[in-house]
């Protein structure tokens, strides 16, 4: 529980804050002779980069990722691969206003409480930029199970509170707003723009689906697929829920209504949400994030200081009106790095295999 | 990522199996000098125990605790505590009915798959059997956040489609369904009296609420304390979907509405459920589970034996109507025994502290 | 680092005292369907019961094991392998005398530092009694092994500056001392006579070797092989160095005599100890731990009670006057669950494996 | 157990191979509020570097640290602490010849056996490049060690087959060898000009030795404080041997001999190396080495080709006599680790402290 890093077999260690030289990263434990490159890294961190769209701030942040070790000749070595993402949009301002301020929504607060010493600059390890690392190792991840197979799709439901038909959730990650249906678009666009205008900010619901996943991932008791899946996007910074296959309406069903058949063809429906027992069942993997808005907004917000003092703030400069879509990558990113884990941890639980 | 084993610092190993000679477990870590014997423990048990209202079965499990190591004269010495619970309740009978039928909603299919041989006798390690050393070790974590002013409460907020208010939280515990509303009480034994005759079962909604969390527990950035939270949760069998403070309505909400404002006498609203970014700030701390229906039921339902073939299937014998309340007192286990890691980590992380 | 927990895949987590109910452990990560049962454990067990010979106590512990879970019709089912061992010698005495002297050479001092408490009835986790849960467990990694074609085998090399030729270091195991050269044992009976009579207590070297350890076992950087075995044994106890091949001897060796020469029929010598760079070369596994005399011994000894008075203390009762043999099937034990955790660990290491 | 991390609370992950654009590495779990800053890291960096005296290589690696996170105007922030050591004397030359060869002593056939696939430019992983990552992750061990009052020293008791007396073991980190006693330096340089001039090279014996360390650090039963230790030292590459206080020796010794007797002014020997049952006992702690010769050499030597057939070898180029005394701040930096996660563990083991 040293906290920046996650995965036990598959691991990945990060680093970085916002207003520092840059965020990077560690993956250990990534089998030998996969291929791997930059250009398979830079790709997933340019579905998260800012300016993707009408929800995003205008900040332009290269994020160009450098692998400085445990590749070799295009292949994974085995040994750890280590990464770095510089910072190269730091620009040096006056911090002396925010400096004794918790904003509201944000880790000021409980950082303080915690550490007894904050770097004030930015939101340190609780800003959004330190998911940067989660893309580039979840990249990794994405590669390995590629080898096997699998697919990781992520995908917007709902922005702003208006849904959005699963149409098509495979090309949805390069679509604007990470929509898999192309008609709900301007009315998101919209959305955006009315809340924009108002100096607020919104959330919505992120799905992640894994196609080719075998049947046995996944650990009993503690480390269930399913629980794994949930400590992975819960610990992205702005998810209040996490559901797994049908989810919160499973309460509401009975048994009968709820438990997915089998027949010789395979399970006639997937309200489990490919896990049973916490273990992979061999049908798609679903999860589903819900997203709070971004706590930065520029409407004025009752507070206090660090001394406990009044105060009133309003959160100027560039904001992201959502978090999604570049929360997309990083809930897949998440999603893949559990599953190389459990991947590589159940090729030795058969005796013989 | 054993699998059986929970924690860090403060951490729990089980093991057991529903039709061996029993359950226990090792709690490694606890410190020194916590008051602690068996009847903190069984008090926990009896909690969990079966035949605890119409939503339960007959079955009479004694579940009595026996520490194994680790207390001397009443207190902890600091040395892993070994506890173990017998099965006391083994009828033995005939399985060969079962023993190659993949029953809808349980484990068997994926566990043959991941295992490649089974304990056909039950649900191994995927049944609900195995909670009761969750609830024993969570007793001792809750014995030691007793000693910092830390409780934890769990009670039912839904069953069966029909809410409760949250009234009275801390005695719920201790009432029928481990409802905080005594007027929903009938309600709801009239819903399982229903379910029942018609050989179904219904899930619901339970909320575990922590207070005295002193703010600073939590860990960036893996390992935030909702993320842990959501982990700790979503690893108990029938939990399909985790909520932190207004969890999934969140994503609905704009930063203005959702945004917790802050003032000298304290937080003015507690959306973020006691943490943001990923630590205590303070507040109390809460979370929802969302709990699927019990798969064992005695309708009718199409499966498919382990080599492939058509069956039917209707599960007879004595099984829950639903996982409420018996699975409230795991859902507080587990809470606890995330609270006390992250209470013990903290210790560490200032200087001079 | 939970302390009483070893390994990261195939992991033992043991529990107990010496003067509590009993001693016991979890074996989480071993694989299905390895052939294991009662006997098998007992049998290991045995090889470390006291009364073994002329350099043991007379203190006869039934020290029979019983298997609470993992196990069905004679295979491991890939969950959790939970045992105990009942402590059935436990006389009730007067604690009155000892209860507040430190003894020379135990942890009766450090403890009462670490915990600021302590069960003053035995040595707590401190009590070689513990031991037996580690050959318990190393008894499942032997069954693991032993379906790879590894097997271990401890035996001893000196004993109180009495050295042994290692002849037959297969069946050293069940003879008199561990001792591979039957020519030494009346030597060293004549040892242990002499240092008995005069109340005081011997050491010894004690050789491990693993003999069918494919080429490819250990993580590089911090777990290499050498020292997750320099771990392993090191955490016994009485053991205060330990060697790997060539050992303390190599630092005295050119770079040209030290290093074994390689040819097309295998290396032409093994002063690597069967490891390079921390990875197995195929070659028989090799460690060596140099043990102390047993600390308490009839001799009067200077010492100070726990408030820092001078006192004086001579240890009765019943207690070996070495840790040898008994502490041999101790090291075995560490050596196969270090081996058995690579083993896993290493079948996901290849892509395509 | 991902092979490349070392600690639980305070941890190390590093990353890096010798022909690769850099060595670094994330320190996670270190407590705010340390003072740090890149000249404290330097200062053991250099201490590490090549050309450190007649042993050494005339190869010029600059060895510059980067702190890429986790500190702010100069104390730590209690997030991870990133660091990047870029490789800049990286010469472009012809491996043909060496790619296909297996070096004696070297790593090349294990790792060819556990990945299938190697970087044949160098010794990846398993070079000593990797430990200067160690080293610069040890400096901020050591920086929280400091605000302890604990202080390690790491110097040379033998070289060559030649012993130093420990007489001044505080200044001998910056001392010729890494001697603690200056008359014997000039026998030293002797040593290692004959062993130059034949191609050959040569070990030694490193001792460290740990001050201020407060009793009570350490965990049974598995992580001792010198189990640890051991762990930690041996992971160095040359190492082959690693004693705890009398070490070796004590096996001969009787326990009357080799029992520290305690005295009301405190132990009167330390025997025990400053700890006891795995615990720190308030002495000064206190480990030695044996490391092997370096295994590169110019004379020639037998060897085969990975596809087994016969070859010969000499190693030209810029290569050491001796890992001594470079690799005397490793261990340095390995003790430093241990201790720091030690004394992190400790502080949350005593209720109410």
């Amino acid at each position: 529980m040293s906290g920046s890093a996650f995965g036990t077999i598959f691991r990945l260690a990060t680093f970085g804050e916002s207003h520092g030289p840059g965020v990077g990263g560690v993956v250990d434990g990534c089998p030998s002779g996969i291929p791997l490159d930059e250009a398979m890294i830079q790709a997933e961190l340019d579905r998260r980069k800012p300016g993707q769209g009408p929800a995003s701030t205008a900040r332009k942040e290269k994020d160009l990722v450098r692998i400085l070790s445990g590749v070799f000749e295009g292949r994974t070595t085995g040994t750890p691969i280590g990464f770095l993402i510089e910072n190269t949009d730091q620009r040096s301002r006056d911090y002396s206003k925010i400096k004794d301020i918790y904003r509201p929504g944000h880790a000021d607060m409980p950082y303080d409480a915690k550490y007894g010493f904050r770097d004030y600059r930015g939101g340190g390890r609780a800003s959004g930029r330190e998911t940067a690392a989660r893309v580039a190792g979840g990249a990794v991840a994405l590669a390995l199970l590629a080898q096997e197979g699998i697919q990781v799709f992520a995908y917007t439901l709902e922005l702003g509170g208006i849904p959005a038909r699963p149409l098509d959730v495979e090309a949805a990650q390069d679509k604007p707003f990470g929509s898999p249906d192309v008609n709900t678009v301007p009315l998101w666009e919209e959305r955006v723009r009315e809340v924009k205008s108002r100096g607020d900010s919104i959330g919505g619901v992120v799905e992640i689906k894994a196609v080719g996943v075998p049947a046995g991932l996944g650990e009993p008791v503690f480390d269930k697929l399913d629980a794994r899946l949930a400590y992975a996007l819960m610990s992205i910074g702005a998810v209040k829920a996490v559901e797994i296959g049908a989810g919160a309406i499973a309460s509401r069903l009975t048994g009968g209504e709820n438990n997915d058949r089998m027949t010789p063809r395979g399970f006639a429906s997937n309200n489990a949400g490919g896990v049973l027992g916490g273990v992979s069942n061999g049908q798609e993997v679903i999860a589903r994030i819900h997203v709070k808005p971004i706590p930065s907004i520029a409407l004025e917000q009752q507070t206090v200081t660090s001394s406990g003092e009044p105060a009133v703030l309003s959160v100027g400069g560039r904001h992201d009106v959502s978090a999604i879509p570049r929360i997309n990558p990083v809930a897949k990113a998440m999603v893949a790095l559990t599953l190389a884990d459990f991947l590589l941890m159940q090729r030795r639980m058969q005796s013989g295999s």
